[in-house]
């Protein structure tokens, strides 16, 4: 059974009867849709989170190590490595934004950037974009970080190797990072998967 | 310049000073906490959405398909095509949360799960795991959908190849089915990207 992704039209978009926003909640801005489902032509409320573009960054310095920062996060309650990111604001490109995020979380500045593309965190409830970028040549250019109240944060820089073992160790396992370190090195072991349990991709 | 990531025991756990939750909002519960920055010394407001654990699963069919879903997402406001995935119910092991969902959104069940690991979806506010399994030789087990009054989803199939194109070509973005899809078949040509711009990984 095989059938086409756009077969008799459907999914339909949902029809928007009415919006009403909530009192922000800094990271983003709640709102409540009344939409009405296609299938059962019954109105439903839905959230959505109004967020601002996201930006993350694979840094490689000069002698070729990954920059990486440790911090404490407030969702999970612990200390977690990744590589450096943050909210793209307001008017800002976000090209500018990873640039930007890279010198205040790490006082690192790049020779040379390429964009690795966006993806989206959750289409189910955000609303925005998370923008991968690849920051190579990058070296020192400030002693000390430019933290806002709301960040402690210690840099290291590791070999990529290294970084892969630990992705595979399940020690660095945020998606948004581990989305954008697989666009530059191979982080799982696919080939044995497919020929152990399931057909080849090629 | 390469620092340990446990110089000086840094960065340090914030000591939390107080919890207050507000209302649910269905898929998550705002909860602000009092933290002090140990950097600072300065206590802040942080905002925590409590989330149930998530799965996703990579299901292929005996003849070797991928089973895809297609829905209108009220984040984005467009209709996404993804994995089947959904909620782990309070009680519930993710395993049979796997199993679930892949029956009530797409209609099949498989002969063999393999566990490919769990992501944080965001550690920065989210204190929840999404858990990917891989579902093989599956078989069409009911012709209706045991849909949910908020959902209105398509299944189709199609060869893993075309999917890693449809990836490739930015037609699959949720960073979640990516996550899950990346653990089975390689999703990006690394290779070339280290080639052009930085260190080889091996």
């Amino acid at each position: 059974m095989s059938e086409s992704p756009t077969s008799a039209g459907r999914p339909l978009p949902w029809t928007k009867l009415s919006s009403r926003h909530e009192p922000s909640l800094l990271l983003f801005r709640p709102r409540w849709d009344k939409l009405v489902n296609p299938r059962t032509q019954q109105p439903m409320d839905r959230l959505v989170l109004e967020t601002p573009d996201w930006v993350n960054v694979v840094a490689l310095t000069e002698d070729e190590q990954l920059i990486l920062v440790r911090q404490y996060r407030f969702g999970t309650s612990t200390v977690t490595t990744e590589i450096p990111g943050g909210m793209v604001d307001r008017g800002e490109a976000h090209a500018d934004a990873a640039q930007r995020e890279l010198r205040e979380e790490t006082g690192y500045a790049a020779r040379a950037w390429t964009y690795l593309g966006a993806v989206e965190p959750n289409p189910a409830f955000h609303d925005n974009l998370c923008h991968h970028w690849l920051a190579t040549g990058c070296h020192k250019v400030s002693e000390h970080l430019e933290l806002d109240a709301g960040e402690d944060i210690v840099v290291y820089t590791e070999a990529l190797t290294r970084v892969a073992e630990r992705v595979r160790a399940g020690e660095i396992r945020h998606v948004l990072v581990l989305s954008a370190l697989q666009r530059v090195i191979d982080l799982y072991d696919t080939t044995a998967r497919r020929r152990n349990h399931g057909p080849h991709a090629d």
